[in-house]
């Protein structure tokens, strides 16, 4: 019911492929299903506010099991969840999280990245869920 | 004009209860009347970023002796209280804390509760309440 | 590979058992295998500055998969890891902290125990830890 | 004058490579020469609390341009640097941060290890450090 390094390993490499693949240079985040960082990979170039963005974009989506933007949508002015993003010391609810799942269904750890555009930033972390 | 561990045991086992009759599950925290943790319960399965909220949540309502969510209708942008949030270390102003009151309608602490929509959170939290 | 609400609650009554007997009240925090509090209970009477210190007891004896006390003793000046207490947002090495092992050996959570002399806050950490 | 994520692999490769061989489980933390975090592995198994050891480890080496150990002789009781540990988020001064350098003798980064006793923290950083 967790990751391995060696997943994580495997995560990040995906990642990274999707991020060259589309021009853009990214910080990704792995985190275990205990939501502590597992694995790291900052590209060269890549944003240094981006650092910390996706560690804390991973923890959120194993906070709640759901992609990051998911959370965005109710945490909006007038919305049902305003400002959850003042818990567990700063979350980040734009997308770029994705929960990991493994074979049956379990949530096992997630994905965040930063480092370009909210779609794109998506973008790898779903490749990067789906090497696993 | 505090409340018993005895106390906040009976309110977290109704809150239980009621979490399970919504097949829902839930993070319970119950603070005193000086908004310190005096009991915590997460469920199984319940999220993990909700551990956080739900102790914040009870904070938050007894900070102030009403309901959370009567905070957050204030808080938005161009309320009164816009990003009240921010301040003690972080507060939560959507539904989910209720405070508690003695039989003399003395405030004794509150019950925070999250882990669902918050509709949810706040029946579970009114349904521990009520067991004082 | 972790603990369930039950086990905490479980471990919380033999700890609170073992404090009553020995005349003390404390303050008792059950954390799972990923560090998260799962469970807590602060006794009526017992010091408000042990909240803290009893979470911190069990994040650290899971962090380190020993007993708090251990890492105390090599954490004094000149120590091998003097100071080591500045890091996980403050750890506590005296003792009190507990790991939780299953029937397999593997570490599943701790427990933390706060509000009298080391002696006995350990002595009650480990009545909890054998309920298990 | 700074390094890339393709060299913090590398350095991350050759610690594992020097952690295995000695039978232990590391927390892996390579900073770039800002002293911000380029690239993290936790090996399998390794205790949970060295994570963040390990990256205040990497960052305490570069913030002085020194192996973690060498300050910790300053900041002992009495000692020049006493309590230096206090700075910065929290400094960690025992073995296990080594500094990065370049053909040319510049710091570019550091690394940090974490997760057994400092003598092997040490040798698996040296390690790493020398694969740059």
């Amino acid at each position: 019911m967790n990751i391995t390094l060696a997943d994580a390993e495997k995560i990040i490499t995906a990642a990274k492929k999707k991020a060259k693949a589309i021009d853009t240079k990214m910080n990704i985040a792995v985190v275990d299903a205990g939501a502590n960082l597992l694995a790291f990979a900052r590209m060269d170039g890549a944003w240094l506010g981006s650092l910390d963005i996706s560690i804390k974009k991973a923890k959120t989506a194993r906070f709640f099991d759901m992609n990051t933007g998911a959370i965005g949508e109710l945490s909006q002015p007038g919305g049902s969840l305003y400002n959850i993003e003042n818990s567990n010391n700063g979350l980040i609810t734009f997308p770029g999280g994705v929960p990991l799942k493994n074979s049956a269904g379990d949530v096992v750890g997630a994905i965040g990245v930063s480092g370009s555009a909210v779609e794109n930033d998506h973008a790898v972390a779903e490749a990067g869920a789906k090497a696993l």
